[in-house]
């Protein structure tokens, strides 16, 4: 599917939103990229570095005049986003977003917009430890998985294909989810075990003379501690109710373990690793 | 310092002592290396890539003619080593061992042994997913961290030096330690994350269609939840006290998180991450 746009606006344009900027104009998937902002230094760095053509600081005014729309705020500011452009995009124009949860913003959209509704939730699984438009890269989204929200009664069949299409375009692999599905699994494969990294580091905050004692096990377990906290903060309001069930999965877990060393139960110690061990040999082979 | 000894044993020939026989052999530490096992294969195969130069099956005839000791028998079979040799070593040996815990072993030592006590524990930062003799390798000691039970009343002066001299010179770099200082902080900074990481692991072990949702961050933070089970068993059976804290100062810190996610409050949120973020690095730099 050969996929173009005339006019692409990227609300956001901190390392995603430079980078999709880059990628749609290395692969000309529109002849016209605007970009928002709400520092004016950012905008003059994405125009620098040549991710976008045009800089707004009214989101208004570039989603009026654009076919494709894409969100990359931070996620807690995508709904407001998605409030303003309910009434500012053009009939035919399609909206997307970036961010990592998906529920909260697409039970809003469906709420709120006219049906069929041509707002279609997207996720890419891309992203560093950089942020900021100078350090956008064309490449980011290439080979990366990007989960769309499934076509479903009331969301539009050629906006769910156009957003599908256009980050094909950009080489991502795309998967159909349900937003609560989404939701639920990313909680427990990312956002729970981000939220165990950042309390495990904090047991050792404290204690002196640590160096020789951090090895690669370590370093490995405790690596996405090292995000940026108003991200997680944002993360973690957006999808609370799936993180809390999997925060007291793993208490329940923790204590299970526990209660089995406790007693010192050898047989079930062995289980706990080993269901532990078989897991993950099995989610990665997936 | 310069170190030889006549006929160094070792305990059980497995990745850690039939890594340890090469590297003596390679650099000349020792005129003879016999090695115990009580499987004729491994020993077998230690003989095959050359970790020992001849075998026993029974630990007392190896014991009796060595001038240096090290068990590297799984961690729970330590204590009955102890047993062993301190009525069957001569009375100029020193001893040794590699379990990854430390307080139950030297205080076994410490109440059983006489004094000034030869047996000095150690713990090689060293190991790999591989296992058996098969997979000994000359270097695996070289430029690891080496922690040794550190000098004290009771403990036998030149046996300290001479366990230091043994793993300096094979390359690794000594640390010295109170054993029950060590468990503590190898409890907190790889037990406690190993039983996270298996924990964690356990959540997705019944979900389908989970491959699009594995991304690098699960992948690092479960790596080692891929280590042995029953490595791990013995691990927590011997190092339970220190391990039950560290269980329960986690389930604490995310009962914490779970209540500021409950109450949404994000400036608590932010801290959490931030504190996450920032033990984790000062813990990286030390």
């Amino acid at each position: 599917m050969s996929i173009h746009f005339s006019t692409l606006s990227i609300i956001g344009v901190g390392l995603l939103g430079g980078s999709l900027g880059l990628a749609v104009k290395e692969r000309q998937l529109a002849d016209r990229v605007l970009g928002v902002g709400r520092r004016q230094v950012s905008l003059d760095q994405a125009l620098e570095v040549g991710a976008i053509d045009e800089a707004f600081t009214d989101p208004e005014t570039a989603m009026a005049q654009s076919d494709a729309i894409v969100l990359c705020t931070p996620a807690a500011q995508v709904t407001a986003m998605l409030d303003l452009a309910r009434t500012h995009v053009r009939n035919q124009a399609i909206v997307t977003d970036v961010a990592s949860t998906k529920r909260e913003i697409c039970h809003h959209a469906r709420d709120t917009w006219p049906r069929p509704r041509r707002f279609v939730g997207s996720h890419p699984m891309a992203g560093s430890e950089k942020f900021g438009p100078e350090h956008a890269d064309a490449s980011l989204y290439d080979g990366a998985v990007c989960f769309v929200e499934e076509a479903s009664d009331g969301l539009d069949a050629d906006a769910v294909a156009a957003v599908v299409g256009l980050w094909s375009a950009l080489g991502a692999r795309t998967v159909s989810v349900n937003p609560a599905t989404h939701d639920r699994l990313v909680a427990l494969t990312s956002h729970v075990p981000h939220i165990a990294a950042a309390a495990l580091t904090q047991l050792v905050a404290d204690e002196q003379n640590l160096g020789p004692f951090i090895g690669s096990g370590f370093k490995d377990t405790t690596r996405v501690a090292e995000g940026r906290p108003e991200v997680w903060r944002d993360i973690s309001l957006t999808n609370r109710d799936a993180i809390l069930d999997g925060v007291d999965a793993t208490v329940e877990m923790l204590n299970a373990f526990r209660r089995a060393l406790d007693a010192r139960d050898a047989d079930a110690l062995d289980a706990f690793f080993e269901r532990g061990r078989a897991a993950r040999e099995r989610a990665l082979e997936r």
